[in-house]
């Protein structure tokens, strides 16, 4: 019998559940099928996690953790409201080119959540919006950007970086970084051409 | 015993799935659910619906040929781009608001679609993000945008719109009309400040 490492079977739970949670919606996906994937006994699982619920919300929650992490570094870093914008766009994008299953069930599996849990993801939610408002909020101060509807700006961007997860290939040509630049650059200058 | 239009059953069993998948997901949710909600016997359902499978494909039919419509008729009509995509963005949401279970089916659970429906539904996708390719190429023609890389400008508009049935609340304040309208303006005006 191999000694294996606690965490390591812990990621390999998470990674097997991510997939199949991902591929077939949380409630179609039994403890059994995880357990099988990984090739240990379903007793076995529930040593390293309580419930199927639990699963879920270990995985949302690393989610929210790294998205959080993500906003706490940018605004923490010197920087022009632009570029604490232009840098967390490439952070996010390259948390959800990380794990595509895990960003579907980030945001698709996480409605699946008990109440409480899902109030708990909520506030991680609104905290990181918080920090896009707080850079937005920032950049119309100082002049960087022009007055608008910080609020529905944020919401903009989450929207362009969250969908990310329903179209991007990570194998394909085009990165995750180059992607970020390219909505960076579309976010600050419109369609409208300018007079310059 | 209530005779009954068979087109309105079938709305009632569309309308009850839509629900159902959205909350619980595809493959958690039975015919027999289905049937309950409905109060007829699951045999009768089959009357209505050859099986899940088609159930699901009928419904994210209906969303998809809901946004050809929608593109079809924008396109057709006399108007510069910019009133077109204005236009085209307007309707969008507007399809989305009417039914927020009905946006989660189409824009997630389709993911559950048998490969070759899949593809058809994938099609169809290509064909109304071609309209909308085919709006901002016209804008940059004839001067009404800035020169872009058209591909990454519609997933861009698409993503902005799209995820509106994750956050958007058709009972709030903020009407789906007023939002298409400052969604229109963040597109075409961009956060960088204008020398005008």
């Amino acid at each position: 019998m191999i000694h294996e490492h606690a965490s390591t079977r812990k990621d390999q739970i998470y990674h097997v559940a991510e997939r199949l949670f991902s591929e077939r919606g949380y409630h179609a996906t039994t403890m059994r099928e995880i357990a099988r994937e990984i090739h240990i006994e379903g007793g076995s699982l529930y040593s390293h996690i309580s419930s199927k619920q639990d699963l879920l919300y270990a995985i949302v929650l690393r989610g929210s953790e790294r998205f959080l992490q993500a906003a706490r570094t940018v605004v923490s870093l010197d920087g022009s409201a632009r570029e604490q914008l232009r840098d967390l766009m490439h952070r996010h994008l390259a948390i959800i080119a990380e794990s595509i299953d895990g960003a579907v069930v980030h945001f698709h599996e996480w409605r699946h959540l008990d109440s409480a849990k899902r109030t708990k993801i909520e506030q991680h939610r609104d905290e990181y919006e918080g920090y896009i408002r707080q850079i937005i909020r920032r950049g119309i101060d100082n002049g960087e950007f022009a007055p608008q509807d910080e609020r529905l700006v944020g919401i903009h961007i989450l929207s362009l970086l969250n969908w990310a997860y329903q179209w991007y290939k990570p194998e394909g040509r085009l990165s995750a970084d180059a992607l970020a630049q390219q909505f960076y650059e579309q976010i600050m200058c419109g369609l409208e051409p300018r007079n310059t």
